[in-house]
């Protein structure tokens, strides 16, 4: 018998949360998770795939959960150095952190895929579920900005977001491709549910979909589609969302979210202090679960994890 | 008055114990090291350069002098996060040590030369005398073993100098040029001594003088060119000598060092057991100091350093 596979869309922090909640309602082969890599970026010569990590780090239980990036009980002997010799430190390395650095820069440069190096990654980290970047060619995430144009790295860390975002470009995007694996599942019949976490839709998020094929290939999946809201009561659980949807000139509310993934989206999870809005977004053809999508805890994840699979199976054509 | 200047030519750890104690009997000016960068190699994407932190980190006081490479006050958290990984291990990577191979490999794809990025190190660390790297562009140290073509650090370090060595090769030495600074003092009429350290003829001062110009160089300055022997009593105090010079065929004794040398030289430091060789070494026409030529201490290199200066004295054809 084959498992049937819940495929997750997600970025860094916000989407590892419940990543991790559905790696523990699941068997380690019902789930894969694609990671937005728009955010990757070469810094002192190491290629460094920030949401990867993050996700990597989460799901082995060893991600810093107060920073919401980088390791546990994480050293910085390295940056120390760095500081005094003046070097750009922007880009906080901690030594650990640096490991996954050098090994997937030097697994690159010996040929390696990306998605090969994650897989390693992974394997030697006894992470259970499978985690694949979107693409194996390079995509760059650039954002045009009072400031001008900046890598996201150097919006995202360097400038802590603070420039005004005009429009968002995702570098190299028309000559990549999903990554093998990827593609075989948006086209396979094995599918439950694709579900988009709680990322920022378009930082994290839209990366991916802008790959050539995954728009067209979500939409004739015929496994339902659920975006879990990344707005709650009007506002960003975590990060820029609110702030890059106030200078996108788009209003700052759940229905907002709906409206941006509505050609791909068959279902919504709504969190409960937006249950009012439920109504008008089923109206649109969307239908929408309502519950509470804040996830502090461990219990909180798993809870939400539960409900999206839930609510996928409802949606599902072959319902049983 | 311009201060006269003492050149050193040095490979790593016993190079740099002489010019620590050059370092403390002479003003910061009065002081230029030329290092061996033909150990330098790529490594998970970042450029290091051995022989070069060696002298940077023995003159800042800041090297470790329980294993001659290294720094004092490590630490290992990436390396162990590397060991989990199963990655490459075999060249150990210090935390601190790390920060200065991200720095030099940024400023290195920034544009900058290895010249400008060692002085910036040296300014940032606090080293008075000026540190040159041999040339700005690449030369590789390579051996012909009895198990193939090695690089330099899979021969040292991985495979622990085990292999016998056949023959040495500098790749990429007839594209290299001496750096600017270098050239201009072989040039110079303020050079009060060319001084080769006592490091590893073969390894570590053969990549310098292979270069286009330098033996020429040496030859025409007016200064005298001093060497302080690596073999004391038939034995290198450190690392390898020995067993390369007995696999090349070459009699493991400082006389063989003097004829290895011999187009170069006006002066040859002798250690006190080897006193009985003074006699046929100065009748081949190389004046010889005998001295202990053994560094354990701070105080025993800074002696031999006055020496060793004092000697370059004697035979420099301006004496006063």
């Amino acid at each position: 018998m084959i498992d049937r596979i819940a495929l997750a869309l997600s970025g860094g922090v916000g989407g590892a949360k419940l990543a991790l909640g559905l790696s523990r309602v699941l068997d380690p082969q019902e789930l894969v998770i694609v990671a937005n890599t728009g955010d990757d970026f070469e810094h002192f010569g190491l290629h460094i795939s920030p949401d990867v990590d993050t996700l990597l780090y989460t799901l082995a239980g060893i991600n810093n959960p107060e920073t919401g990036w980088g390791r546990a009980e994480e050293t910085w002997s390295c940056m120390t150095v760095l500081k005094r010799l003046r070097d750009e430190t922007w880009f906080r390395l901690g030594d650990k952190d640096i490991a996954m650095h050098l090994y997937r820069t030097a697994r690159l440069k010996n040929g390696a895929s990306l998605s090969e190096v994650i897989d390693g990654l992974r394997i030697l980290l006894e992470i259970g579920p499978e985690v694949l970047p979107m693409s194996d060619q390079p995509v760059r995430t650039t954002l045009e900005t009072n400031e001008g144009l900046m890598p996201f790295q150097q919006y995202f860390v360097r400038a802590s977001c603070k420039p005004v975002v005009k429009a968002l470009r995702f570098a190299g995007v028309s000559d990549a491709q999903m990554t093998p694996r990827f593609s075989h599942l948006l086209r396979s019949n094995d599918l439950r549910a694709i579900i988009i976490c709680p990322s920022n839709p378009y930082l994290s998020i839209d990366p991916i979909l802008a790959i050539p094929g995954v728009r067209e290939g979500i939409a004739r999946s015929p496994a339902p589609t659920i975006a879990v809201s990344p707005i709650v009561g009007g506002n960003a659980i975590k990060g820029p969302t609110a702030k890059l949807m106030s200078e996108l000139g788009v209003p700052v509310s759940a229905t907002a979210i709906v409206e941006h993934y509505k050609d791909s989206l068959d279902g919504f999870v709504l969190d409960e202090v937006d249950a009012g809005l439920a109504g008008s977004i089923e109206a649109s053809g969307i239908a929408c679960a309502v519950t509470n999508t804040v996830m502090k805890t461990l219990e909180d994840r798993t809870r939400l994890a539960r409900v999206v699979l839930e609510f996928a199976r409802t949606l599902s054509p072959t319902v049983q």
